[in-house]
């Protein structure tokens, strides 16, 4: 049982374990790491070697089926406990992705009916999760791809593709369609600081597939739409509140509010597993922060003055009225609101 | 004659030539460059040893009276020629800094009304300018300081700082003052890609001056603005147009859509050097375009995918309607338009 497809596949179930691309190294290293645990696949989590939040909740429903293979080895019947203890150590690893929440709460409720040995079943499952994924990933980028008029030019921000989903990607999935299809006059890619998952992962991830692409400092955007060269901006999401209102990488938020600023058009595409309905609106969303070092340092060398404070938030609110169309594999929806989400979740 | 100041003096007169800090290794090494001739100034501007409109300015006056040194000394009275080609040469080190253009024509002036040895009085000439920059700042930095109201808080991109000019700043001096004068709860620095002038030079000094400083990603802004902790945008300037278009470092014109949408204000401090009547509005500024390596490579280190394609724009164009205040060395100017900046430069 083989998951093995190309190097912008980010996540591999190699006969007994997991094998991750290690993202951190891109594109310099093609380099995999290989999870026996849970333990191992939540470090990888965490420090970021798996990124973007339908690989995320991936990789911890892989983490279950680990947790419940050792356990039921180490304690038999007594397996669940343990099992118990590792869904909240995976919940705690990154606190944004809600892709992460939603993938722990299929695999918890997977466990309460399972009878003998926990782990072919809880394989099975995280194999499907895995494969619907990649399926719900090329249906949203058929959907939004559609919105897209010919000789359009796109921006996109951090790396919403392949390597942060199962494959094909949500924002890249979408560009990915449009430019098969012949819409696309221009891709561009903002680097993304401070963690250039544009600059190494997009960028990369584009030019595999011939996908013309170029690269702009983040703060270009504002330029680039005021020369008429971007039509739209398409980003994946973190987490989706009940209203529309939606957590993403640093820097969306911004970006959204400079496409309505210049009459260019503003798409989220992100699967339904990252609708959050149990968060009301983008006020209850926990920003996360992580280390200044990650913008005082690049590839270990500091760049900063010694010893400067840095302000280092990771994601940030784009309000639901700021998007144009949230593109899922149900469907899009123009001008996301509470109804209209509440409708798609219900279908 | 010595201008030798602190580490934070970017240009200084020693003795019988010019010393220059070499910004491209802040803040890691403070290091000095020596330029004895014309030629060596220029690549100084060129190769961005020496960065800011009116640094360049600065720079370029002592680099003609440099120039008259030589030539005067290799062609007695027929100096003349040889140095019109140099200022035709220093003309062109860099597009968009129009204090460059001030500064040449300046000492082209001077030139035409010079018997016999012209380095001492063109020498005086650039001094004077160096002098008057100075002061102009800390003029500037009092005006622009009085619009703060205290307990604001304020974001700065790029580096118009002490670094930028002859000492003090202009954006920097308007926060040097306000600080001075208790006025800042928070000091922001925008790192600005790609060169990082905000991590390695506003950062480092203000650090310097004791100034409590937080460096952000460039897209980090909208998110501090969304949260009201910046009352704010504060930059210096390029060039500014005859209708009060103002070129300045790429992200400024993103900064001042952002602040214009969160009901930040948006203010540019630059001396009266800066404004080009000549120029009628921003679209007849031409953008300086660099080398996509400066974005897809980081001290040196691949940090893009090979062989990437980088649209490095290195300045872009506000327009006037977003500028809340424009400080100059003679008083500010409230919603600069065309007619408000003809009397100021007739005052």
């Amino acid at each position: 049982m083989s998951h093995a497809r190309d190097d912008t596949q980010a996540i591999r179930w190699v006969g007994d374990h997991l094998s991750l691309l290690d993202q951190r190294l891109l594109p310099r290293e093609v380099t995999y790491i290989a999870c026996h645990d849970a333990d191992s696949a939540a470090d990888a989590i965490r420090s970021m070697v798996v990124r973007g939040a339908p690989a995320i909740g991936i990789t911890a429903a892989y983490a279950v089926a680990l947790s419940a293979r050792t356990h039921f080895a180490r304690a038999g019947a007594a397996w669940r406990a343990a099992v118990t203890a590792d869904l909240a150590m995976l919940r705690e690893t990154r606190p944004t992705a809600v892709n992460l929440m939603w993938a722990l709460d299929v695999m918890a409720a997977a466990c309460a009916d399972i009878d003998g040995d926990p782990y072919p079943p809880l394989l099975a499952l995280a194999l499907r999760l895995h494969d619907e994924d990649l399926a719900a990933n090329r249906a949203m980028g058929d959907f939004g791809a559609s919105l897209i008029a010919p000789g359009s030019g796109v921006l996109t921000h951090c790396n919403a593709g392949a390597l942060a989903t199962a494959g094909y990607g949500t924002a890249l999935g979408v560009i990915r369609s449009a430019w098969r299809d012949g819409r696309l006059a221009a891709v561009y890619a903002g680097e993304t600081r401070p963690w250039l998952q544009g600059a190494r992962l997009t960028v990369w991830e584009l030019m595999q597939d011939g996908i013309d692409v170029s690269l702009i400092a983040d703060s270009a955007a504002a330029w680039l739409m005021a020369q008429g060269r971007v039509q739209w901006v398409i980003t994946g999401a973190d987490r989706v509140a009940a209203n529309g209102d939606t957590a993403n990488k640093i820097g969306t938020y911004g970006l959204a509010t400079l496409a309505r600023a210049h009459g260019v058009r503003f798409m989220i595409a992100a699967p339904l597993s990252t609708i959050d309905i149990a968060t009301a609106s983008g006020a209850d969303i926990v920003i996360e922060h992580r280390e200044g070092r990650e913008l005082t340092q690049l590839g270990g060398v500091e760049v900063a003055a010694p010893g400067v404070r840095a302000l280092n938030p990771v994601f940030d609110v784009t309000p639901a009225h700021l998007i144009d169309a949230l593109v899922t594999e149900k469907g899009v929806i123009e001008r996301p609101d509470r109804a209209s989400i509440a409708a798609l979740c219900a279908a």
